[in-house]
């Protein structure tokens, strides 16, 4: 079904208010009266709505509302470093596929390709999340931001997380499904994932990682992009945890 | 370590005779003839070589050779059909990265995309999956092909595999997670992967792969992109058996 986003204060206990994007998006779609939609408060909440009979494109009429189902059972931030060309983009569209919570990039010793205007690139990026979001039904619209340097990013994923991974591709004993196994439990409600930019992190950053109890995890023998790096990561914690 | 392929008639006990391309890249490196580099026979052997003093950079002397560590315990074959844009150019990089065995490109009734040239395309998608297998350290270099019409490709995936799954974004409880618990086992060899185009199978089609003992399987709540879908199968099966 064809699904919206809305905001908290244009939801009233019988009809919520759609922005002039979405009722133009509905006009062109040529939607009947009696049509069902989706309109979701970005807050976990999906609401089962119609335009009724009053003809108003930018009116949805509720008849019955729960909770997302796109929302996986565990909150995952994803780190990523700069990275060049439409890495950034492709990494971050599937990673809100995937069910990442947040996104943060961030700027490390390797970084060839760090914007001169992070505010813009941001910008440009939340686009693609909010779209990626709406298409794949995420029950809430990921953030996306930047979050400084390296040292920033670590002492932040340790602090706001349960279990925070860096992704070494030069680690080669501690693989990501005994990580995985030995350290989520039913209690991890958060896990942050950080990888690297095209050139790998720098051998100090993983030690820096690594003296703030980040375990430095191996994604296999075979070498990953940096856009690849954080979905199959993602997957994997999406195919441990039940969530996909 | 910067890798290559070499044909295995282009390799003796103690050289390798390396392709115009491969020299060409070795001389603009500016290797030195000390410094060590890997040529895949591209059947899962790893040579270590170096240049040496003879100062021809058409020949390698190899000084070790290896298993190649970059191929996985268990076949995959990845039946995508036909996407449009660069989405299969992404999931071709993406299934190579991740270890497929064989690509294979089908035709289904919602395909809106399939290529008038396919040789040509096949062509193009051929040297993605080349370059990728060198970039990713494969010990082979993945088959691109196309399969023709769907029923050919359930055909050949039930012949050629021992656990065939067709993904669908209909497809409420058989996630994959238990598909692969209950499913996979130590004998199991090879697994394929069967992924829709952008308007996702016809039910007729899910219908047919259900009679022929194909399993119907979720990658979960949220709508996968039809490139995303088999990479994060992919990830699943490559997780699940301990191959990440």
């Amino acid at each position: 079904m064809i699904r919206f986003f809305a905001e908290p204060f244009d939801i009233s206990a019988d009809t919520i208010r759609l922005s002039e994007e979405d009722s133009g998006h509905i006009r062109t779609l040529r939607l009947r009266p009696e049509e069902q939609f989706i309109v979701c408060d970005g807050n976990g909440t999906d609401y089962v709505c119609k335009l009724g009979e009053r003809e108003d494109y930018s009116i949805a009429e509720i008849s019955d509302k729960y909770k997302s189902h796109g929302e996986p059972s565990i909150k995952c931030r994803v780190y990523m470093a700069f990275s060049k060309g439409d890495r950034l983009d492709y990494a971050t569209q599937k990673s809100v596929e995937l069910g990442a919570n947040e996104i943060i990039l961030f700027e490390s010793k390797r970084c060839v390709a760090v914007p001169r205007d992070i505010a813009k690139k941001i910008d440009r990026l939340q686009r693609i999340v909010y779209e990626t979001a709406k298409q794949s039904g995420r029950g809430i619209i990921p953030t996306i931001s930047s979050g400084g340097k390296f040292d920033n990013v670590i002492n932040e994923a340790v602090k706001y997380s349960d279990l925070a991974l860096l992704f070494y591709e030069n680690e080669n004993n501690l693989h990501i499904k005994k990580v995985l196994e030995n350290q989520l439990s039913q209690s991890t409600k958060s896990v942050s994932v950080i990888t690297g930019p095209e050139g790998g992190f720098e051998p100090h950053e993983v030690m820096l990682a690594s003296s703030k109890n980040i375990p430095v995890v191996s994604l296999g023998p075979r070498i990953l992009r940096s856009e690849t790096a954080p979905v199959v990561a993602l997957a994997a914690i999406m195919y441990h945890t039940g969530n996909l």
